[in-house]
């Protein structure tokens, strides 16, 4: 499965280089997964509470293709790559959204954590539904 | 009671116009606040941890005089000004400490709460501790 | 003038208390005021390269209501309440959307600078449009 | 070479989760960076200004061991590994101070930059100095 969420480029996030801030990109990519949960029909701040299940990240990458600037209109295309027990793995690219440039590429690794931090799984329903994410295209 | 925090700014704290993105002085004077209990003898995690509470903020104000600039060394002064039941008031001053100029001037007040953010009072001990040094110079 | 941006509460935009660290109010009011530059049909981002002028924050202030909490939906209400030479006048009220309940109010006080921080005007093309704005309800 | 940089945990950089938000790691392997190039008698501020030299980030990576909690006294251990060209590769381990826990691991890839984003050398004194760092244990 993969979802676009769209964003716009806040002040607060470029440096003095003019451009975004590279550490922004790993905020966008969770803004990425949770509209990708909520176009899913799942809204992560429920499964928080309602399961106690949290998508602690254990390994986060990205590569930068090129800037992105203040007020650019971002698109977060997120990918659902792999569903295995307790462990998620998301793919992402940054596009611009004017010119569909890609800006960067990146992936990263969740466990499912109960809010003490131990591993712990997925209620069978939501397991069921990403697995099915995963084959979707 | 009058501390000073040092902190140096971090290239993610500018912004394109390659000066501190105004809401970050924010965030120092909550660095300045914490230094200040420290400097007290008190940890702010402990007194969350230990008696629940907390000091929810419910007015801040920042003046800004001149920009500070990244890798500058910054000094927070901080002041508590005043201690009434549960509210607690500081004021603070961030400066260049390479040449002592004054960048911006800035208060706070905040409100004792638990972790619902229901309105509670600091144990005695402490709130003797915070009485004496409003009068302390 | 006043306007409506909608925004939805990130998790990096959260703290331990579980609701929105207070400082991030401060960067949604600039979101505010980009849009309502928006909806007058000018381009933060433009003004800046086109006529070297910047909006310095000389003068910003927050009282918080009541928390915001993650995943909320947050309206940025902004009214551009007063425009005298190179000075501007903002309010803003911070909304949840589900219910409009008001979880703070705010103010900023801008000066056009150049790009060194110099004070400057506004072109006479936008100077008469803030000035539009400021009576227009 | 490598070197240690130390920081606190600030309250804005934790989450509703209660430890600190991921994306603030790789703030604090910029932290690193800076304090190792001081360590060797450089101030990046100065590279930058002087020989308009930027150390693009064109990859990073960081994974998570264990959480940071707030107000916790953090290593930053940098590591340069590698130089070659306008190539830089830096590691990282980030240390829990008070019982040498680590907490993550990282890396970075940088390009040598001029304010155009275009590729550059650095200077040959730096060169050679950023050169013999890498030998260097």
């Amino acid at each position: 499965m993969t979802t676009d969420a769209r964003l716009r480029v806040r002040y607060a996030e470029t440096d003095r280089m003019g451009v975004v801030y590279h550490s922004n990109f790993i905020v966008w990519f969770e803004v990425g997964r949770v509209e990708m949960l909520r176009a899913m029909g799942h809204r992560y701040r429920d499964i928080e509470r309602e399961f106690d299940c949290h998508f602690a990240v254990a390994d986060v990458r990205c590569r930068y293709k090129t800037p992105a600037y203040y007020d650019d209109e971002i698109i977060v295309r997120t990918h659902l790559k792999n569903v295995r027990g307790s462990l998620l793995h998301f793919t992402y690219e940054i596009i611009r959204a004017v010119d569909n440039t890609l800006l960067a590429e990146g992936e990263s690794t969740h466990i499912v954590v109960n809010a003490k931090f131990e591993k712990t799984s997925l209620p069978e329903s939501l397991q069921k539904a990403f697995e099915a994410a995963v084959t979707q295209h």
